[in-house]
């Protein structure tokens, strides 16, 4: 779709183009115009043809499908695809030290390639044009699958200069050492693939920190223009953590406040454990928060949502990793988002509140609050004029949705992965009527197969039998 | 499939056979005939490929997909489908007084009719073979979808003989003409269909229903050998009525215990404020508990599934109605069973418990303990010899599932309706890679956008927009 003639245009027209721009505007029967990489013009579909509609190298009617921008994963582990279901219904040690660090240290180049494109393959489908990559080993073979797969993305390396019980395979690396690698990284692979690609910094966790290194983090991100991200407040045993190594008196977040850690360009996954004034600290600073339903149902307990958005923090969604969700599907984590935050409010109230976190909230999060998480909301998160045509085509007349009354909150509460029809990501179509058109997805399958089965075998990773196999 | 000529028998074969039975036990390359309505022979692919290829009709390879037993949705309002989205994010007051009641009390034979089948649409593609109805006005229009579709199906009135603010439409019945209408529609509809469908009886809730009605509705349905349906201690208010109204210390467990109510035919929904005391009533009664974890993540609270489970009661599985939850899909109940339980426990443990409800048993919430407490396990739920050939294949290949490391894991946290291939109900093929064979779907969807939006109109529904339409 990128302009092969000068000034050729594609129309999209008679969609219900939901924009998520700040005015919220809906239209009910509306067009839009894709020039190379960026949005020309959006409006009402009669419009968008009168005035186009000649210079249209493709004009595609919708036929009453909706348009949306496409959704912003903040929180992701492209590597940890290939190990989905090694580690259920685990504690929480088992997990970290039986699962997910023999996964990770035995895991190779071709095997991170592997799983960011099943990944990505997973992603396209529920309608993601951009995601954070929470930091993983092999980012250069990241970067390689994101440019094939067309998506936009925030790569972050796994970071780590202390800690103890890490693999003997994994050799400590100095702040310095972490630092530079991350210099690297970002000169070879920053603004790749037409812009799509932005290197980030990272810090794994707290556990794994020194002061040196978040200082040096903090300092080096700001001089470089870019983001850091981070695990934040995941546990209980982490805040106690903290409190009784680094001489405070509540948590990572209290601590890294008083560090001058707290910055408008950190991304702090999780944040489940923080208290009012932790909130405030995160508010202040203008720190953003990837909050990951799904994941912290099953590991990590309630994240004050609520009262983040509340106290004014920039909340978006994620869907952690494949070991610790397991479905990678912003479509479900919007659906779970509503969910857990609604009855979340028995603990403090004695009910539920049906009323928290409305809809067209949630779709906020899942949008323009991803974007502003990702410091890219100048080019995405809405469809507006001037902006990345990165968009999402959904079918609502399926089973799935029918009948649609309220079409904010049936997107939300009752969209599956079923009705995501199509995906544009810089202006390229990367998924069309459910085909994925930058990948060979049944080839990626296979080999990702093949690769798991070899990565689990090396890692010595046997999981027990639930039921008896005949 | 139904036996054209004697003894003629269909056969699926190289299929991974996840059973269900007591023995828990999955063929890893299985073969299962079917004959008639029933299953005649289980066992390896070879074993009986040998014994039955020369009788069999259809001889079907299954090319290593995975089949179950058809999931069990142990509570579902057939009738509210066409409300889907007309209460999301209002307080409990507004979504009955404004949204439910006018909805249910504006209904004609014909809209419950269409919403039924549009419902039956999305049980099917999540793999239903069987559900229990929680209560609806016109049953005899439930029983003609239910015959259409070729489900299996508890079908149950709404019940009540008491109650303020009732809308003005539904005259209050006596207790004895409630027993009476059940009674006739009993006459009418229990067993037909070639026997899948069955009548139950119902009652609404506790503050719709008084001492007579609950007592002769035990009465009768022990004598006439069916169960019962009722919504049970669903929110705090519900108890403190009880407790404030019926001189007792708890609340509706409490009082139906005290009333002689509890047996083993009963099945009791949502069942969330319940104390520990409680439990016991319902385990020694040998009552039922369909527990629906997005209703009651949105509106009730956090029901204390592990504790029951512990406690020996059966819990199934339900996904409530469309207004409530909004999606339709056990496949999404099993997922977020298995989230809401592992992280309720920071109520009382202060953190999640990873370990609690793992993927094994909530596979029993939705397929033997569903037939369990629809009282129909002697001939659904497991895939068993002699048992009705009620069973859903499942495509484990897709982007959605790979790769598989731990199968039944796998099916409970990582399965969509993608992977929902096909389904038989009672040796009938109903669904057939991924086409509902029993009615039109389209035609449907098509009617109940028509049917609902009269509805609504009818009702005088009309919803605050939560965006700014142009």
């Amino acid at each position: 779709m990128a302009a092969s003639k000068s000034n050729s245009v594609t129309v999209l027209h008679n969609a219900v183009i939901v924009t998520m721009d700040t005015e919220g505007r809906v239209f009910q029967n509306g067009g839009i115009v894709i020039e190379g990489d960026k949005i020309k013009a959006i409006g009402q579909s009669s419009d968008i043809l009168n005035r186009f509609a000649s210079r249209a190298q493709q004009s595609i009617d919708l036929h009453g499908q909706f348009l949306l921008p496409g959704f912003i994963n903040t929180h992701v582990h492209t590597s940890q695809q290939l190990g989905r279901g090694i580690a259920d219904d685990v504690d929480l040690m088992t997990w970290l030290h039986d699962r997910i660090w023999p996964y990770e240290s035995h895991m190779t180049e071709e095997d991170s390639y592997i799983s960011t494109l099943l990944c990505g393959i997973e992603l396209i489908h529920s309608g993601v044009t951009c995601f954070a990559e929470a930091g993983g080993q092999y980012v250069s073979e990241m970067a390689r699958a994101v440019e094939l797969l067309g998506l936009r993305a925030c790569l972050t390396e796994s970071i780590m200069d202390s800690g103890d019980g890490l693999p003997a395979s994994w050799s400590t690396r100095t702040a310095k050492q972490c630092i530079e690698s991350q210099k690297e990284l970002y000169k070879k692979h920053h603004n790749a693939a037409d812009g799509r690609i932005r290197i980030w910094f990272g810090i794994r966790q707290i556990m794994n920190a020194t002061d040196q290194l978040l200082i040096e983090t903090r300092n080096t991100s700001k001089e470089m223009n870019t983001g850091i991200h981070m695990h934040i407040a995941e546990i209980p045993y982490e805040n106690q953590l903290v409190v009784d190594t680094r001489n405070i008196d509540h948590g990572t977040v209290t601590y890294l406040e008083k560090l001058g850690f707290l910055q408008d360009n950190l991304l702090s996954a999780h944040t489940v454990w923080v208290n009012d004034d932790e909130i405030g600290f995160l508010s202040k600073a203008g720190v953003k928060v990837s909050h990951c339903p799904a994941s912290a149902m099953r590991m990590l307990g309630f994240a004050p949502v609520n009262k983040m958005l509340q106290a004014g923090v920039c909340v978006s969604l994620g869907t952690d990793g494949a070991p610790s969700n397991n479905r990678m599907s912003m479509v479900d984590e919007m659906y779970l988002a509503s969910l857990i935050n609604k009855v979340c409010e028995v603990v403090s109230k004695g009910t539920t509140d049906p009323t928290a976190l409305p809809a067209e909230v949630v779709l906020k999060l899942a949008t323009i609050n991803g974007a502003k998480t990702v410091l890219w909301d100048n080019e995405i998160g809405s469809l507006e004029v001037g902006k990345k045509a990165d968009m999402v085509i959904v079918d609502t007349s399926l089973w799935t949705m029918a009948p649609v009354h309220d079409c904010i909150s049936n997107l939300v509460y009752s969209m599956r992965s079923e009705n995501i029809v199509s995906v544009i990501c810089n202006g390229q179509w990367i998924m069309k009527d459910r085909k994925i058109l930058t990948v060979d997805e049944g080839e990626v399958i296979s080999k990702s197969k093949h690769a798991s089965a070899q990565l689990l075998e090396r890692a010595g990773i046997s999981l027990p039998k639930r039921v008896c196999y005949l």
